[in-house]
C-alpha cells in the first residue's frame, strides 16, 4: 500500500479495531447504548510529536501512550472504559509501515483494556504528528469521583510511584549536566525509567476501591506537586506532605542516591500517570485493604489541612522543600 | 493577558462556555448523564490550519466551523447534540486576542445549537492550529440512521444547495485560471459563496424528517458525488442522477452561468455540510412535507438501483457527465 486514499487508509489500519456501535468505521459517527443506570464519563488530551513524546518513539507506543494517558483520567474518576475516538493527524512523511505499527499497538491496547475504536478522523497535517483521543467511560449514576471534595484531615494518596518517568525524560534528553548521574545508573534501572517515560500504566484496577473511599481523585499528569494543588485548592485545602513518603521505585532510589537534587523532578516532573486521591482517616483501612485486592500499590504522603498556600513538602528532617518550578507547564 | 498558565487560559477562555457536568472545566472528566431510552452518538473530526481553513480566517468563523462540521454529522444521524469536547493546539504565535475571538464565536454557537462545552484539553504545537472537537449526541434508542440503508427505487435527496463552499473555495483561493468567471459574479453572489465555504449550516432541524422517513443518510463532506458513492456501495446500490436537478443557490447559478465547466466543482467539491439521504418512493412526499415543516428544502436528485458501478450523472441532455477526480481526498 503506496498512497492509499482516507477511506482505503481507514478501511485497512482501523477498521479491525472497530467495536460495536462503530459500523466498521464506514458511518458518519458512531453509537454507543449507555449502560443502565450509569453516567457516561468523557475526557481527552492531545498529543503533539516533540512536545508530547519524541517523534522517533515507537510508533505502538506513541499510540499506546495516547490511548493510556486517556485511561489513565478515566481511573482517577472510577470509570470503566466504553470505548475511545481518535484523531490522528498524519505529518507529509508517513508511511504504511509506520501506521501499521502504530494501528497494531492502538488494537492490542484497546483490546487488553476492553476499550474498543469507536470512531474518528484522519488528517493530512503540514507539522507533526497530532493524536486526539476522547475517551468515553461510564460510572453508576452520580459515582464518579471528582476532583473537589478533599476535606480537612484526609489522608493523600498515591498509586504506584512516583517520578519514574520524569526521571526517564530526562535519561531520554541525555543534557550534559545529568551526566553524572545518568552514567551512574545501572542499565537495569535505565531501562525502568525509560520505559516509564514511554508507556503510562492506567490504574484502572484502582475504580472499586476509589468509589468505596475516595472524597477526591485525580490523575497525575503534571507532576505530583502541582496536581496536589489542583485538586486540594478546589475545596479550599493544603496538606502537609512528607516528601520521604512519596512512594519510589528501586530505579529512582538509585537516581536520587546519585543526584539528591533530583528530589525536585520526581515530586514535580510530568507523566506520571498514577492516581493522587484524599481518602478520611477512618476510612484509610479499607482503602488499603480494598487497593491491595486490586493488585496496587498506594502510599499515604500527608494529610489535607484547611487552606489557601500551596502544600508544605518537608523532608525527613522537618525543613520545608522549595521548588523552583511546581509543575509542568504546556503554556 | 499575556502568556498565561494553561490552566488559566482555559479559566478565562474557555470555562465560561462550560455546560453541566463539565465541573467547570476543572477536573479531568465531564459526565453526561444519557437520556432515558437514547443511544449516545458520538463523532469526531480534525481540522487544521492550512488544510481546512485558511489560517487567518476570522477566529470566531474558524471556531464555528470545528463545531459545526462535528454537529452536520449529528445532523445526518438524526441525532440532538448534547455537548462537546474540544482539542486545542495554538501554534506558538497565538494570542489572547485571537483566542477571545475563537472562544467568542465557540460559545455562541455552542449556545445556539444548544451543544455546550464539557471538557477537552489545550497544548501547545510547533506546527498549524489543530482543532479536535468531538460532539456527543442522542438519538432514541436503535434510531441512528446510518449511511448503510439504502435500497433500489428509493428517491436521493439533498438539503439546501450544493457547490456554494466549493465555489466560495475557488474564489478565495484566486487562481488566475479562474478569473474569468469569478470577477464576473456580482458582489452578493460572491460574498454569499464565501460565507458558504467559511460557515456551515449543519442540517439539525432535518432530524425528525430523517428518522421518520429515510432508510439511510450522510453528510456531504467531501463532495456530493463521491459521498453518493460512500452511502450507496455500502448498499450494494448505484443511482441515476440528474445533474440538472441538484440544488443550486442563485449564486452558483451565476458562477455555473458564466463558466460552465464549474458543474464539476459544484458536484464533487467539498465542504457541502447538506445532507444526503434515500427516501423509499412511497414515502416521498411524508419526507418532503416533514422537511418544509422544519423549514428545510429538500430535492430529489435522482434514483437509487441495485448495482456496483459509481452513480450515473446525466446532465439536460441524457448525456453522462464524467468527473475528472469524483471526490475530495485529504490522502
Amino acid at each position: 500500500m503506496t498512497r492509499p486514499s482516507e477511506d482505503e487508509l481507514i478501511a485497512h489500519f482501523f477498521a479491525p479495531l472497530a467495536g460495536p456501535g462503530a459500523f466498521g468505521l464506514r458511518d458518519d459517527a458512531a453509537i454507543l447504548a449507555p449502560p443502565p443506570g450509569c453516567d457516561i464519563v468523557l475526557t481527552k488530551d492531545v498529543l503533539i510529536g516533540g512536545v508530547h513524546f519524541f517523534p522517533n518513539d515507537p510508533p505502538d507506543c506513541i499510540a499506546r501512550k495516547s490511548l493510556r494517558v486517556n485511561l489513565s483520567d478515566l481511573a482517577a474518576k472510577a470509570a470503566e472504559p466504553r470505548g475511545f475516538l481518535l484523531g490522528l493527524a498524519l505529518p507529509e512523511d508517513w508511511t504504511a509501515d509506520w501506521l501499521a505499527d502504530f494501528a497494531r499497538g492502538l488494537g492490542e491496547d484497546a483490546a487488553a483494556y476492553a476499550c474498543p475504536l469507536l470512531g474518528g478522523d484522519t488528517v493530512k497535517t503540514p507539522g507533526p504528528l497530532a493524536i486526539s483521543v476522547t475517551a468515553i467511560g461510564a460510572v453508576p449514576s452520580g459515582r464518579m469521583v471528582q476532583r473537589a471534595g478533599a476535606a480537612a484531615g484526609d489522608l493523600i494518596y498515591a498509586t504506584g510511584t512516583i517520578g519514574d518517568a520524569a526521571l526517564g525524560l530526562r535519561l531520554r534528553l541525555a543534557a550534559a549536566d545529568d551526566r553524572h548521574w545518568t552514567s551512574a545508573l545501572s542499565p537495569k534501572a535505565a531501562a525502568y525509567l525509560a520505559d516509564r517515560y514511554l508507556l503510562p500504566q492506567p490504574r484502572l484496577a484502582l475504580r472499586e476501591a476509589l468509589r468505596a473511599y475516595a472524597h477526591a481523585a485525580m490523575d497525575i499528569s503534571d507532576g505530583l506537586a502541582g496536581d496536589l494543588v489542583k485538586m486540594l485548592r478546589l475545596a479550599g485545602m493544603t496538606a502537609e506532605i512528607a516528601a520521604a513518603a512519596a512512594p519510589l521505585s528501586e530505579a529512582a532510589r538509585e537516581a536520587l542516591e546519585a543526584e539528591p537534587t533530583l528530589i525536585e523532578t520526581i515530586l514535580t516532573g510530568g507523566d506520571d500517570y498514577e492516581i493522587l486521591c484524599a481518602v478520611p482517616p477512618d476510612r484509610s483501612l479499607g482503602f488499603e485493604a480494598a487497593a491491595a485486592s486490586a493488585g496496587l500499590t498506594v502510599s499515604a504522603i500527608g494529610t489535607a489541612l484547611q487552606g489557601a498556600a500551596p502544600p508544605l513538602f518537608k523532608d525527613a528532617e522537618g525543613q520545608a522543600l522549595v521548588f523552583a518550578k511546581a509543575s509542568y507547564q504546556h503554556f
